[in-house]
């Protein structure tokens, strides 16, 4: 019998909370509002402890969060979102009410490094130690497994808040980040296009200018990240990157920018494998907090 | 009695090689021009093979090379130095004359991660687990420990050809890197700033323009390092970092540029203890070479 496992996409818009084993076995699966901590958490215990008592304890909890968070085990905060400007959930204690309600081995982590650990476990990482996975949509972020752990040092990464060159000639859009103006999240995610070009991304057709652009910046991003993390694989998600055109676009891009300086077979012949779509489509989220929690239940690993 | 270790930082100017036990305790060191690979590699090992007389057998060799290399255990090119524009060294067998002439164990590696792994065991980043070495000289390079491990993935990170933004009007010099042209190493190398302003780096008095421009553009790769990497620590070597007047411009810009958005007290309070010089000064690639030897002759790794 496989292991019974619970985890929490834990987005600003929804939770996603689900009960299963993986992408084939899902038993329950709910969706609730991001309102308000004390009324979304509580919604998503109820879910968990009706769950429990329908099949016993689960093995593991994952909760793969917005941010951002804290992480360090020995910090007084851990298990919370920090510094978030969403009303209501700055410092807010996400993971204490599930580890005081559910007594079962807790894993938590971003909502990326949480999509990056799925994705190794059941999805387009499979075999690899050391790789992104990259979401593009209301904002951009990204997770990585370096030598097959997920990468927190300092804090952990914001991968969408580095600064691309831009020409201002090409893009006079000055970006929307409230912090960094014109960084990668403020150029190129979800809301940047909007307001770039006055109409939502998905109303863009393939053919308009904004994609060339877009993935020009993605291209940028990519090229960044295999110069300073050298992964073997790049995993694009996100409601950007379910415009599937902007795969060979992208792909074409980074040959150019890194014009064979990382002289490596998977950058030169196979890139096609090399900057990929999810192995696990739109459910790379809360199937990330599953693999949080199997990660958790792990024996020798503290809850 | 301490573990004798062998080590050589293999540069595109000289090979410095050293036996000792750490930085107390360097019992002899030689440089050696970088002419050919027979005739360096050659002295290398003649040098070592007298040290193995006068000793005995040394408990491990590392070699800490310039690059690209190929770290792939399992490559027919492991220990090779690959696509390198150095005339006769391109596809150079480094590591195989002297793990077929000594017999010890070969811990072999770039010149910045041996760096990054001396700076761990005996300078700037003891205790640490996630953490860059950086060296700006005649190259820029960066090595990594993440989760106390050396970073290699698809390559070795080559943390000096991410491109930074640049202001045409402020700035009109092009870069002078092959590949790209204003990448990081192409605007902020001690060669770029020699082509910039007209004469040698450390010939720029302190109050000279170029040293705000070039803080401008570590500070760049600095905050982009932190987004990606989350780093606990940066460490910044090489001969332009020797005008230590940098670190203070660099600390500044570091904090405008990431504006407030990583809450860390190690940023936002504890700045000049993350963002140092080497801890082993200007012996900290030979001492990496000398740590690279000590990781090889753990009990339980392959030579």
């Amino acid at each position: 019998m496989k292991t019974l496992l619970g985890g929490i996409e834990a987005g600003g818009t929804k939770f996603v909370c689900a009960v299963g084993t993986g992408p084939d076995d899902i038993r329950a699966l709910v969706r609730i509002p991001t309102t308000t901590p004390e009324v979304t958490i509580g919604q998503a215990l109820a879910f968990f402890q009706e769950q429990t008592r329908q099949h016993g304890p689960l093995a593991g909890l994952g909760i793969a969060s917005f941010g951002p968070v804290e992480l360090h085990p020995d910090s007084p905060a851990y298990g919370f979102i920090t510094s978030t400007p969403k009303p209501g959930w700055r410092n807010a204690d996400l993971a204490g009410p599930f580890r005081r309600a559910l007594d079962i081995p807790i894993g938590f982590d971003t909502d990326v490094n949480g999509a990056a650990l799925g994705e190794k476990q059941w999805g387009a990482a499979q075999g690899l130690d050391t790789f992104i996975y990259l979401t593009v949509g209301t904002g951009i972020g990204g997770g990585a497994l370096i030598n097959g752990r997920l990468v927190h040092g300092l804090l952990h990464p914001e991968m969408g808040h580095f600064r691309p060159p831009r020409d201002a000639k090409a893009d006079p859009f000055p970006g929307c980040c409230p912090f960094h103006g014109d960084c990668f999240e403020g150029l190129a995610s979800g809301p940047a296009l909007e307001k770039r070009w006055g109409q939502r991304a998905e109303s863009l057709p393939p053919e308009h200018p904004a994609w060339a652009l877009e993935a020009h910046y993605i291209a940028q991003a990519l090229a960044n990240y295999i110069c300073i993390l050298s992964p073997q694989r790049l995993i694009l998600g996100g409601g950007v990157m379910a415009q599937g055109h902007l795969f060979p676009q992208v792909r074409a891009e980074v040959l150019r920018l890194l014009n064979g300086y990382i002289q490596a077979p998977a950058l030169l012949e196979h890139l096609d494998s090399y900057i990929v779509p999810p192995g696990l489509g739109d459910r790379a989220g809360v199937l990330g907090a599953l693999a949080l929690a199997l990660d958790a239940a792990r024996p020798g690993r503290g809850g």
